[in-house]
C-alpha cells in the first residue's frame, strides 16, 4: 500500500479523450503538427482567460508555455539565483524547489508556515528584509502540508513582494484540485507591481505524463525567457501543445477534474477518517480542502518516521514519505506526509491502520 | 523561398502513423501512459541496440533520455562547465552550442573546420591541451557547415579527448540523414577510455515536434545525470516514449528514412546543380552526402552576406542565413548557410537564382 507518491490515480487519467484529441490533431494539421513550432497561440490565449477567470489580468503575450512547473521554477532560479545569494521558501517545501534552490548555491531561508493558513507572514516579511533573490510559495494544497493560503493573505504576500522588490514565484500545480470549488485567487491575482511569477500546470489537473505548464509573467521579459528555455531544449512539444489545447476546446477539462476531485475528495475524507479513528490523541494533522496529500506530526517528538519506514515497507507493506526529507533546516523526524489520491477508499484505510501499528506498536 | 530554416519538410512527417502508435499505446496502456514514470525501459534497449549497430558498444543503463539533444547539451554543460573556464568547440557551428557554452560563461576557443573532413585535428590536439571542461563536436552532415568527419578522423578525436582527459560532447542529429548509408561509425564507436559523451535525437530522423532524443553516457555517471535532469523538468513525457517505441517497434523507421533521405537527395542534387549553374567561378561551397545543409563562401570577400539578408527578403523574396551567425569568433560576412530540405528542387532552383542576383548583383 503506497502512500509515498504525488500521483493522481491512472486510472482517472483520461486516455482515450486525449488519443481522440492526438488522432483530431494529426488528421487535420498532419506533419506540420510534428514540426519545430513557436508557442502555441491558442493555448496562450486559453491560459490567458483561464487565469482571468481566477482573477488574473493577463494577456495571452503574458503566458509562456513550458514543460512543467519544474521547468518554469528551473528557468526562474537561473534569470534570478547566482550562487551563495539567498532565496526563500516554506520550511516544508516540495523537493524540487530544493533543486532550483539550495540545488543552485542559494542560502535557503526557510520561512514556518502554519498548518492551517500556511507561510507566517510576519516571518516572511522578516525573511524578505534580507534581500533575497527570489523566493518560491506553493499557495494552495500545499506540498507536502496539504494547507491552503486564504485570500486575505495572498493579497498581504503579494504587497510584501512588492514592498521588499523580491521576485515571487507562485508554484501552483494543485489548486484545480479543489473538492468543493473554493480555491482562492492566485496570490498574481493581487499583483499590482508586477514581481509575481506564476506557474501553473497541467501534470495534476489534467495527466503528470504529457509535461505541459505555463508561466505567466511581465511580457518585458519575454525575449530573456525564452532565449533561456531554448537554451534549455528549445521548445515545448507542437503534438501536445495542440494536442491538450484539442482538449480544452472540446470542453472536456470540466467533467474531468468533476471526476477526479469527487474521487480525491472520498479518498482524503477516507484518511482523515482513519485518522482521527487511530491516531487522536497521539498526532496532530491538516485538514486539506483539495490536492494530494496530508501531513501528520507525532505529538511524541522521538518517533523517527525514517527509521519507520524500513519497518513500515517490510513488515507491513505500506510506504510514505518521512516529512524530514521536505524540510529545508532538516530535522522534524516525527512527521509524515501521506498521499490520498493514488488509492481506493478501503485502502487507505488499512494503510493508515498499518501504519499505527509500526509508529506506535 | 526559404532557404534558411533547419527543418525537414512537413510535409514528409509520418503524421498518420504516428497517430495509430499513440492510439495504440494509450488503448493498450490507458492512463498508465499519461503517468509519472521513470525511463522507458523499451525504448533505452531499443537505442541500445541501434546504438551497437553503429558499433557503439553499450548497454541500456547507458542511454539516458532527453527531450532532445538541446537538452543533451545543457545537462552536459552544467554537468562540467562552470564561468570563466575554457571549452571548444567547432569554429562555426550550430547556435544552440554557443548558448551551453558562452551562454554558460564559458571562454570558447573554436576550432578551424576543412571544408571536406571538418574540424582539423592538429588544431584541435592544441585547443585541447588548454585544457577545456568540454569541447562539443558534430561529425556527421555538420550544422551549418554540411561537412562529415572521415571514420579515421574520428579515432583520432576520441584519442585525442582520452589523451588531454577532456569530455567530449558528440552532438549528432543528422546521422540518420544520410543520402547513401555510408555514415561513418559515431566517434563514440571509437571511445575506448569512456571519454565520449553521444547525444542522438529523433527530431530529424523522425519528427521535431515530439521532442526525443539520449545521451549515452558513462553509467557510472546517471544517478548524477538523473538528479540533473530532475532539476530541469523532472522526466521526459511518458506518452511520448511509449509512442515512439511502438512506432519503431512497428518497423516503420527505415521506410519512413528512405522516403525522407531520397526527398532530401533529390533537393540537395537541385542544390549543388543550382550553384554549379550560377556560382561556378564566384564561390565554393561543400557537397553533403546527407543532413539539411549546403555551405557557401564567396570568392569576394567584400560580399556582405548579412546586408544581402535583407534586400534579398524585400526584393527577391528568398531567405538565407548569413554564415556569419554560425562563427564564434564573428566576421565571415561572406559566407552563407543554405538548407535544402524544407521545399522542392525547382523552388530551390529559383531560389539559387535569385540569392547570385542578389549577391552579385
Amino acid at each position: 500500500i503506497s502512500l509515498a507518491g504525488g500521483l493522481p490515480d491512472s486510472r482517472l487519467l483520461p486516455a482515450d479523450e486525449y488519443a481522440e484529441c492526438v488522432a483530431a490533431v494529426l488528421k487535420r494539421e498532419g506533419g506540420a503538427a510534428l514540426q519545430y513550432r513557436p508557442m502555441y497561440e491558442p493555448l496562450r490565449a486559453w491560459v490567458a482567460d483561464y487565469m482571468r477567470a481566477r482573477g488574473v489580468d493577463c494577456t495571452p503575450e503574458q503566458v509562456f508555455i513550458t514543460n512543467g512547473n519544474q521547468q518554469g521554477l528551473s528557468i526562474l532560479s537561473r534569470l534570478f539565483i547566482e550562487p551563495g545569494q539567498p532565496a526563500v521558501t516554506e520550511a516544508f517545501t516540495f523537493t524540487g524547489v530544493g533543486q532550483v534552490t539550495v540545488g543552485r548555491g542559494a542560502q535557503v531561508i526557510g520561512v514556518p508556515v502554519d498548518y492551517e493558513t500556511g507561510v507566517d507572514l510576519s516571518a516572511l516579511e522578516e525573511a524578505l528584509r534580507q534581500k533575497p533573490r527570489m523566493a518560491v510559495i506553493i499557495p494552495s494544497y500545499q506540498n507536502p502540508l496539504g494547507v491552503t493560503i486564504p485570500a486575505a493573505h495572498r493579497q498581504q504576500i503579494a504587497a510584501l513582494a512588492a514592498r521588499y522588490h523580491v521576485p515571487l514565484v507562485e508554484d501552483d500545480p494543485y489548486s484545480a484540485l479543489s473538492f468543493d470549488g473554493q480555491t482562492p485567487p492566485p496570490i498574481k491575482a493581487y499583483d499590482e507591481a508586477g514581481w509575481v511569477f506564476y506557474l501553473g500546470s497541467f501534470s495534476k489537473m489534467l495527466a503528470p505524463g504529457l509535461r505541459l505548464g505555463w508561466m505567466v509573467a511581465p511580457s518585458a521579459l519575454s525575449s530573456r525567457l525564452i532565449t533561456l528555455r531554448e537554451s534549455f531544449d528549445l521548445e515545448t512539444s507542437a503534438l501536445t501543445q495542440r494536442s491538450v489545447f484539442e482538449f480544452l476546446d472540446r470542453g472536456l477539462l470540466p467533467p474531468h477534474l468533476a471526476r477526479l476531485n469527487a474521487a480525491n475528495a472520498e479518498r482524503c475524507a477516507a484518511m482523515l477518517g482513519a485518522l482521527e479513528e487511530h491516531f487522536t490523541g497521539l498526532a496532530t494533522w491538516t485538514r486539506p480542502t483539495g490536492g494530494l496529500f496530508v501531513w501528520m506530526e507525532m505529538n511524541d517528538p522521538s518517533v523517527d518516521a525514517f527509521a519507520a519506514l524500513d519497518r513500515a515497507i517490510e513488515q507491513e507493506r505500506v510506504a510514505f514519505v518521512p516529512g524530514g526529507a521536505f524540510s529545508v533546516t532538516g530535522g522534524h523526524q516525527h512527521t509524515i506526509r501521506l498521499n490520498f489520491s493514488a488509492v481506493e477508499p478501503d485502502t487507505i484505510r488499512e494503510g493508515v491502520a498499518r501504519l499505527k501499528r509500526i509508529l506506535l506498536g
